[in-house]
C-alpha cells in the first residue's frame, strides 16, 4: 500500500467551569492529536480556556474551538430552536474568543468543531450548517471544520472552500444510511472495546463500516472522536493509540 | 498656533441585549469619531455586536471593544473583587470575541476601553491596569487603550508600549488632584450645558481644567466621552460637535 | 340571560431586567384584572419582581407567576428540548421565587401562566403540561393555571384538580380545529382593532369563534391576553375595557 | 452540669450544577444535623435543589437555604458591591425558590445561611446584615439565621426577633477580637485534626476559644460548619461526630 494511513484523534477539553471540574485534560492530551476547547457557552470559562490552550501548546496538540449553544446548565446538549443567523453569531463570538487566547499564547487555531446539540442540529440542517461554515470561513479560512462524517456540516464546508474533517466515532453504531444510531435506541453504543477498536481500524483502512443490519456502508474517517471524561477515558485512549500503531496508522492532526 | 487641534469623541454603543434595547446607536454615531462596543458580559450579545460593528463601519467610526465585568443584571457598574489574572482573562475573551466580528466584517479594531466598574477599578489599581494592558497588547498591539486621563490604565499602557488615549468627561467635575469628583458627591455632575462645553474646550486648548476648589489642574484630553443614551444624548452630541467646529478643533479618532 | 358575563383581562409584566426596560407596567395595569410576572429566567430580575408585585398589589390586580425557559437572550421564545422533569424543576424554582416576593409583600399568588415557548410546547405536549401542572399543584393548589384554551395545559390542570383558565387572544386568528394560526402564516394576526374587539365579545358571549375558513368553532374564554408593550398597548387596553363595559361584560380575575 | 450539651453540625450541599458535580452529599449527610442548600446563584440548579431537598428529608437532616451572590463562575466567593436592597432582593428570590422545593417535598425550611462573600460581607456590614435578616423574617419568621458567631448577621437577627445560630469553624483560627483569622494570613487554617477537634469541644463546653496570641476569647457555638467536599471531608465528619459523642455532646439542629 503506497499511501500512508493517517487519522486524527480528537477529544473535547477545557470543559471545566469556575470551581467545577470536568474531564482530565492533563491525562488525556498525550494520546490525542487535536482538542476541541469549550468556549464558555455550554462549558468552559476564560480562565479554563487560557489554561487549556497553554496545555495543548505544551503537548503539541492541534487546537480547535468547540462552540456550543448558550445552555450551561444543559451542557449544550439540548436542542434550542436557533435561526441560522443566530448560529452564525454565536459561532463568530465563541471562535473569536478562543482565537484571542490562541493568539495571546502564540498559537494557531487549527479547527472548529461545533458541540453537542449544535453539532447534531447542523448535521441535518443545511442552513444551520452553512451559517456555521460561513462564520468559520470569515474568521479562519484555513481552519478545518470537524463535522459528522458525510453530514451537511462537512458538505457545506467543502462547498465553501473550507477544509473539512469527517468525524467518526469508535463507540457508536451506524445505521444502513451511514448516520449514527440515535442514543435513545438500545444498540446505539458499542460497549465492547475490541469491537470499537476494530470498527475504527476498518473505517480507516477500508472507508466502510458495518451497519447495525450487517450491511457494509461507505464512510470516510478523517478524525476519530474519543471521550475525555469518564473513568475509562484514559485507558481507552491508550488502547486506541496502541491499536492504531499496531495497524501502522499514523495519528496526526489534519493538514491542508 | 501651528499644531492643529484634534480630539476624539467617543461613546458607548451596542448595549442592547436580546429583546432589550438601550441607547440609540443609529442617531448618535454620526456625531462621534469612535465607539466602544459592549462585548456580552455587562451588556451586548452576539447579534447586537455584529450589528453594531456593521453600523460603525458604515458610519466610518473607529471601532473599540468595551469589555466589562460579568454582571449583566448590574450592567457592569458594581465592583467585583477580581484578581489581575481574572481581569486579563475576561479582557482576552471579550476583546477576542469582538475582534471576531470586526474581522468577519473586514474592519480593524481601533481601541479597547474597559467599562464601568472595571474601568474605575483599573484606574486606581495598578496590577489590574497592567493585566488589562497586557491582554490588549498580546491581542492587538496597535490598538489604543482608552482610560481615565492620568490614571493607572493609561500609564500602564504607555509603559507597555501600547498607544494610550487619555479620556476626559464633558459633564463631570474634577478634584484638585485631577481625578473625577465621585458621583455620590453633590457637585459631581455638570448640569449646565454651556459650562460642560466650555470645560471641554479649555481642556483641549490649554491642557488644564478648573477643579471644584477653583484651582487650575493639568489634564490631557485625547478623547472625550459622551453618553449614547438618555433623552438629551443626541442633542448634546450635536452641540458639542458644533462647539468644537467653531473652536477649530478637529474631531478624529486617534492615530498612531 | 341570568348568568352574569365575566372575563379576566391579563397581561405580562415585570419583564424589565437590570438597566433594561421592557413594557410600561404602570400605564397598563389600571386596565387589566391580572398580571403574569416574569421570574428571572426569560426576563425579570429580583428587583423588578419585587417592584412589580408591589405595583400589582397597589392596583388591586391578581398576581401570577410567569415562568419561562432559561433563555434571557432569546426572551424565552425559542423552543428548548427540555424533559418533563426539567419543566417541573424550573416551574417549582420560578414559582417559588415569585411566591417569595408575594409572601413578603403580604399578597396571594393567584395564578401561574407559562411563558412563550414553554407555553407553546406545553400546549401540545401532554407530559410537559402534566409536569408543569404537578409543580403548580404542589406549591399552590388553589392557584389557577392559565393556558391556551382547549390545550393540554388546561386539560392537565383540570384533570389534576387545579383550577384552569382558558386563555384566548384578541389579535390572533383561529384555525378550524380551534388552535391559533401559527405566527409564520400570513393571516395569523388580526390587525383591525374593531375585528379584534368583536372576536373577543363573540368568544365571551357565544363560546365560539369564527375560524379562518369561516366555520364557527367552539372555544371557551376565561381570560384574554393583551400585550403590555408596544406603542399601541395602552390605547388598545383602553378600547377593550371600554368595549367590554359597553357589552356588560365584567372584567374580573377568576375566582375558585 | 445540668444542662445537656448540644450543638448543630452543618455542611453545604447541593453545589453541583448541570453536568458539573461538587461534593459528595450522599456520603456526608449521615454525619450532619443540618445542610445549607445552594439556590442557583453561586451554585446549584433547580434539578440539584430538588434532589438535595429529597436527600435531606430521607436522612432527617434540617434543611437550610444557602443564598449567594450572582456569580456562578466565581462560586460566590468574590465580593460584589451590592446595596442592602439588592441583598434583600436576592435573598427573597433564592430563599423563595428553595422554599418551593421544600414545600413540594412536604418539608420545612429550618434555616438560612448566606454563602461565601455574601456571608463575609454581611458579617461586618450592618445594613447588609439587616437587609438579609429582613428578607428571611418576612418569608420564614421561624427559620434560623446562621451567621458568623458574634457577627452583625446574628446580631441583626436577634434584634429583629429571628432565631439566630452562631456559627464556628473547626479548622479556622481566631483572632484576639473573636473574629476569624483571614485566609490570606499564614496561620488561618488549622491543619492538625486533633487540634481542630479540641478547639470545637472547648468552644462548646466553655464558650471560649484560644486566639492566635494565646489569649482566651469568649465565643458562642450554636453550630459548627464542616466542609462537604475535598478528599478528607467524610473522614473528618466521621471523626468530629465520634469526638462529640465521646464528649457527651448531642448533635442536633437548633430548635426554637
Amino acid at each position: 500500500m503506497s499511501k500512508p494511513l493517517l487519522v486524527d484523534l480528537n477529544c473535547d477539553a477545557g470543559e471545566s467551569f469556575g470551581a467545577y471540574q470536568i474531564g482530565n485534560d492533563e491525562a488525556i492530551l498525550p494520546y490525542v492529536s487535536s482538542v476541541n476547547i469549550a468556549c464558555g457557552f455550554h462549558a468552559g470559562d476564560p480562565a479554563v480556556m487560557k489554561k487549556t490552550v497553554h496545555l495543548a501548546l505544551q503537548q503539541g496538540v492541534a487546537i480547535g474551538a468547540h462552540p456550543g449553544l448558550p445552555d450551561l446548565v444543559g451542557f449544550g446538549r439540548r436542542e434550542l430552536a436557533i435561526s441560522p443567523e443566530e448560529a452564525y453569531d454565536l459561532t463568530v463570538y465563541q471562535v473569536g474568543a478562543l482565537a484571542g487566547f490562541v493568539k495571546a499564547a502564540g498559537g494557531v487555531l487549527h479547527h472548529v468543531k461545533p458541540h453537542g446539540a449544535l453539532y447534531n442540529m447542523a448535521a441535518v440542517n443545511l442552513p444551520l450548517a452553512e451559517a456555521i461554515v460561513e462564520a468559520v470561513h470569515q474568521l479562519e479560512p484555513k481552519a478545518f471544520l470537524y463535522g459528522l462524517a458525510g453530514s451537511y456540516l462537512t458538505q457545506a464546508a467543502q462547498k465553501r472552500g473550507l477544509p473539512a474533517a469527517n468525524e467518526v466515532f469508535a463507540d457508536r453504531t451506524y445505521q444502513p444510511n451511514g448516520t449514527l444510531t440515535p442514543r435513545r435506541q438500545p444498540n446505539a453504543l458499542i460497549t465492547d472495546e475490541q469491537q470499537a477498536l476494530n470498527q475504527v481500524v476498518q473505517m480507516i483502512k477500508t472507508n466502510t463500516v458495518i451497519a447495525l443490519d450487517g450491511t457494509q456502508v461507505a464512510i470516510h474517517a478523517d478524525t476519530i472522536c474519543i471521550h475525555g471524561d469518564g473513568a475509562q477515558a484514559v485507558a481507552f485512549a491508550r488502547k486506541i493509540t496502541q491499536k492504531l500503531r499496531e495497524e501502522k496508522i499514523t495519528i496526526r492532526a489534519a493538514t491542508s
